[in-house]
């Protein structure tokens, strides 16, 4: 159209390129931009920019991590290096650590399978948790995708290609609300899924 | 929780600041600005600093222009100088734009009036619009506030206050639909508000 002034016209189309936020929104969140205070919109900018240059996923599990550094759950010592626990996004990771139920490792896999989607066993870091398996030292593999299609059907293959390497695969009791997502689950819920988990 | 890099958590807390995001969705996003190309995550940046430095509200109409010039309606010639159609929030003037049946210029409160939300009469460019109509040249004023309560309260307020100038105040038609907000109306449907519009 041409009225807007360009920087807000392409303030309006970086924020239409996330998930979930429409091309109204995101002008209106643009819009927004011009009132707020200077200091917040400086902010986001660096924070953004630092996000760029600064943040990776964790070379060991793929939660978020400074980039070349492991995460905050990998590196530090004291967690229990036997358990690993399956998850498909860094939220989820969140939301079991606020459930306090466990003192594990975890495996990021940034997606769950989803063949319409073009998401097939290579985009899951399926291959890196198998040989974090067979490297040994792991005595448990909790698989915590999703309850919904795709993430029972991401379980069930990582169950059939761990079913090899003779280590223990336990799922997430379903005291997780079915067809659900985990990281909207509140914190007993996980702590009931924990503790009730099964063997496959 | 500390479990983020902290360039993670900064980035969420900032979109947190704008309304309609809230802590999980600003959550999801900075996520998301981890697994996004770098280039659009500095694009973003690069429009965030240059909508802080360079972007305004038009000294004449307060839409949104180039700081210190006048914006893309006010600025260029052509526009019928004799008509000011007052609205609410710069999305109307887009909306109104994209019927293709208003000429003249506009005057952008920034709200409507909302005593519970402490927006009062100073708040609303209110004082500017009534200098811009004593000033001489304006033939009519046209009230294009949203039609829920806040707008009918704005729009009752200003007509009162330009009663005195003898300008020729209306009212656009309830063609569009009652309740709703401007800037999601069709096309037609704002045209039709304008070419039914009634004086006051």
């Amino acid at each position: 159209m041409g009225l807007l002034p360009p920087p807000v016209e392409r303030l309006a189309e970086e924020f239409a390129r996330f998930p979930g936020i429409g091309s109204k929104t995101a002008q209106r969140l643009a819009f927004h931009a011009v009132r707020m205070a200077p200091a917040h919109g400086r902010a986001l900018s660096a924070a953004m920019t630092d996000v760029v240059d600064q943040v990776a996923t964790c070379p060991n599990c793929f939660f978020l991590s400074i980039r070349g550094e492991l995460c905050a759950i990998c590196g530090p010592p004291g967690r229990d290096q036997s358990l690993l626990c399956v998850v498909e996004d860094p939220t989820d990771v969140l939301a079991i650590e606020r459930s306090g139920e466990y003192r594990g490792l975890y495996h990021v896999l940034g997606a769950a399978l989803s063949p319409l989607d073009g998401v097939g066993p290579g985009e899951i870091h399926a291959d890196e948790l198998l040989l974090r398996v067979q490297r040994g030292g792991v005595s448990e593999v909790i698989l915590a995708t999703d309850s919904d299609i795709e993430g029972e059907a991401t379980s069930s293959y990582l169950h059939r290609r761990l079913e090899a390497t003779g280590v223990r695969v336990t799922r997430l009791a379903h005291g997780l609300p079915v067809g659900g997502e985990l990281a909207y689950a509140d914190e007993r819920t996980v702590a009931r899924a924990f503790s009730g988990r099964q063997q496959l």
